[in-house]
């Protein structure tokens, strides 16, 4: 053997010694040969896409590159055909989504106009000069409600004034687009804009008060009963499209009740999940109907509230959670706190709350095998060694299940091993992280770290009606696209083992892995049939 | 014990096992009881500024914040006492630096303008309109060229003509400020600017263009010998000035010739280490007059190429490296290949001529202990797998001293442990990596991803007259401002440590560590002592 022979035989040891970890190394054996062809299809139509679409100009967009900003690069991405393959994978489990911020902004005015209690307000007249800046608001009202005016454009409207949501639209000016004018409007104040992040709010301080903006206004809209209802289903219908075939998502209970028909607040939690139970029933109603019931092996909710209320009051909650736990066990999968941890408070302000939670929950009579787990948020900043980063010890001393981003996790090599010792997965969220600025790209993303670290992984959209990726696809993709070394069967196992990682029972488990596995092949199957038929 | 202190105490057990691995905490025996209460008062000062300095709006940087976009935040950080403090700390070695991008564009304009034979040409007449976009150029023109013109800016002048540099200067339009009007444009040209950075060349393939640009343009006046003394000179004196006792520079030998005082390209690359070495004996000379011999060890060169010689070109490089090995043994601390990994030569393209450098040396007679170390820069980029990424691979096989960046060294576990096994140090380029666009700031950059994981690290400052970052203070302060984790302590063993990675025997270490504990000591001596008077 010549000493360059000898070079490359250790090279190539040493490249297999460094990604030993990876997923698509420890379990290379669950995929077929079948697997493994398209696997290599995609890599290769990666690769004359970055020359034949992202190295080329589009309108726009000056220098695309693979994996670039989201908001700037989503026309890109849509045209390409390895998005196209992608929108048809299996993609197993949705593990960090919030429930309320899923709908795009369209789909939910839309919604909202159904219903004539609806009103809006804004704090200027809307005029060509103040709609980029003015702050507006939604609420039913009750029936009992007369409005004084029915436009917002009028030298008339005083500021804070409701008007029903249909008329404004009516009686949008003409000027600023009339109703279609109205529905554009509408539809950017519930979403993250390429100018917010890339610009104007280009940092991931400034970007949460666009965020927090948005969201709130959503708010208004989602938590109003008959919204709720219709939105759940909207929710479901296009997540189970793209292929996920379960979701834990989140519900922010931290407001005690919504808005129920007749414009009063006074729905409580358990009709909120009353309803979520009615539509999962009518919707696995529905599918199977289509003959389409092994698409979706079902829907729970993880209970969370926003980390500023008192400590004291957490308890108030933790009762609360426990309470749902006994109405809805087959829903409540477990329980975690939200908001932007930089600035609000750190799991650590509730560790009495917390470290009794279990005992709390034995002594309201909670069987054993019906415990709540905690499936905190931590770790979504930039920090090193500030509140939020140190959230992350906290969440698995806690005994976390999951980490909810878990983004400064590559800074702590301890953590990263308990997590790999403990199987405790992170839903990472690549599309929410870039949009949140924590990462300038995708390639600047450190899922390949987690990844050659062995640390588990669950990709999740985390707010999609904000960011734009409803369903699992768009993250798939832009993972997908900014490496070299992740391919389909990386993917594959990302997306198999997010069934693992789920709160399910593991009889549940099995069933749905055995599931995915059907459709997997299949999907396999056709990714190499065509790739036959387009190179005859 | 309550569950709570029981609580508390597994908390800061896994907190000090997470970082255990730190050079701050495997190594804490080293520093004196004054370096801990230094280290205590610049935690206090750093939060002080948090809040007074960088979370209040300044002109024209409308959020700033700890540790953000360098070329916007360096005139905030001037005015910190945090930075202040952080220029008397004794630095150690400068292990990353390429000689010929170092003295910045203002010094470097007049050090030009003190020879008549150079001179300046532009793709078209200077105008308000083309000064942005013109190209241009400088060359020293033997005594016979005679020029036909004087000024770059008149009508009459035509594309590509020769000015001289003096002339087109003193004749530089009033329109466009004169003569400061030029000084200001051509240190401009010589400079990355914020714009370059964050707007127009915002991603790490579009900024090298600015880069390439900026870089060209000053070789064409630093690879000309009589600058090329003064050059060396003005480095030298600068870096000392910043508390940096040692360096091992980097220059770019792909030229065979530099321009001589004649105007002709004549000068070999053991003229170029002549001058170097006289250069030095002055400089040292003149250190001795004042007393100040302790403040510098010595400086050696790292022989580089660019990355893009046909393999079989890389022989003649490699013998002549040999060559000056044996003409300056003192000098000549390793050999390197530099440029756009990303676009360039893999070192995987020169694995034969690279194996058989040692015997290569061998038989060409350099004593064993005279052997020239690989020191490659690897991973400067943000692919994962790329060519680049894989840089690593063939870096470490290749047995390379340290990593000039190493910036994707954080996705490889095994080459992480190798690192941190074999003490090969990353020389970690924070200004820069943030300029060239691989992080959008200093709380993105993977630095605290490798300091918690052991891997050895002294930090650079790579072309400080295209990023403005002279010394080493901008850098380190950079890494202080952007954590709660690293503090003075953690600098100072970086500092200290940076001596131990250096190229120096073994001897030499350790007369220069004791010179630099001794300097440390006074300085956070003076810290202590400076905060006691503040404070009363």
């Amino acid at each position: 053997m010549t000493v360059l022979d000898e070079y490359h035989q250790k090279r190539a040891q040493l490249i297999a010694d460094d990604r030993a970890l990876r997923v698509d190394a420890t379990n290379e054996a669950h995929f077929s040969g079948k697997a493994r062809q398209a696997d290599a299809i995609l890599r290769r139509i990666r690769e004359e896409e970055a020359k034949s679409i992202w190295a080329v100009e589009h309108d726009e967009v000056p220098h695309p590159f693979p994996g670039m900003e989201f908001l700037t690069g989503k026309d890109i991405i849509l045209k390409t055909q390895l998005f196209n393959i992608i929108t048809k994978m299996p993609k197993g489990a949705l593990l960090h989504v919030h429930l309320d911020l899923t709908v795009n902004g369209t789909t939910l005015l839309a919604l909202a106009l159904q219903h004539p209690s609806i009103h809006i307000r804004a704090s200027a007249r809307i005029t060509a000069a103040s709609i980029k800046s003015v702050d507006i608001e939604f609420r039913p009202l009750p029936p009992s409600f007369v409005p004084q005016r029915i436009s917002l454009c009028l030298p008339t409207y005083k500021p804070g004034e409701w008007i029903p949501l249909r008329r404004a639209r009516e009686q949008f000016d003409a000027a600023l687009g009339g109703m279609q004018g109205f529905d554009r409007w509408i539809a950017n104040c519930l979403t993250m804009n390429p100018s917010d992040a890339y610009v104007t709010h280009n940092n991931n301080i400034r970007i949460w008060d666009r965020f927090r903006a948005a969201a709130t206004l959503t708010s208004n809209l989602v938590y109003f009963l008959p919204v709720w209802r219709a939105y759940i289903r909207q929710f479901l219908e296009e997540t189970i499209i793209d292929g996920v075939s379960y979701v834990e998502a989140r519900i922010n209970f931290s407001p005690k009740f919504m808005i129920g028909p007749n414009g009063e607040q006074n729905v409580p939690h358990k009709e909120w999940l009353g309803t979520f139970q009615d539509v999962l029933a009518e919707f696995r109603g529905s599918l199977r109907a289509q003959g389409r019931d092994d698409e979706f092996t079902g829907a729970k909710i993880i209970y969370t509230i926003i980390r500023n209320c008192e400590p004291e009051e957490l308890e108030w909650y933790l009762n609360d959670c426990i309470e749902m736990k006994k109405l809805f066990p087959d829903i409540i999968a477990g329980f975690d706190l939200v908001g932007d941890e930089n600035i609000l408070r750190p799991i650590k302000d509730y560790l009495p709350q917390l470290l009794s939670f279990s005992t709390l929950q034995a002594s309201q009579g909670l069987p054993e095998h019906h415990q709540i787990p905690f499936i905190f948020h931590a770790g979504e900043t930039l920090g090193d060694g500030s509140v939020a980063d140190d959230n992350l010890y906290d969440a698995l001393l806690l005994g976390t299940k999951r980490i909810g981003h878990g983004f400064s996790l590559v800074k702590h090599p301890k953590l990263m091993a308990m997590c790999r010792e403990r199987g405790v997965a992170l839903e990472v969220c690549p599309i929410s992280n870039e949009i949140l600025r924590l990462t300038a790209s995708m390639p600047m993303h450190p899922l390949p770290i987690l990844i050659n670290h062995g640390v588990p992984v669950a990709l999740s959209s985390d707010d999609p009606s904000l960011f734009q990726n409803m369903g699992l696809s768009f993250d798939f993709f832009q993972v997908l696209a900014a490496s070299n070394v992740t391919g389909l069967l990386t993917l594959g196992h990302i997306a198999r083992d997010s069934i693992k990682y789920s709160m399910l029972t593991a009889e549940e488990k099995a069933r749905a892995t055995l599931k995915w596995e059907e459709r997997w092949e299949r999907f396999v199957d056709e990714i190499v049939r065509f790739d036959g038929v387009r190179r005859n």
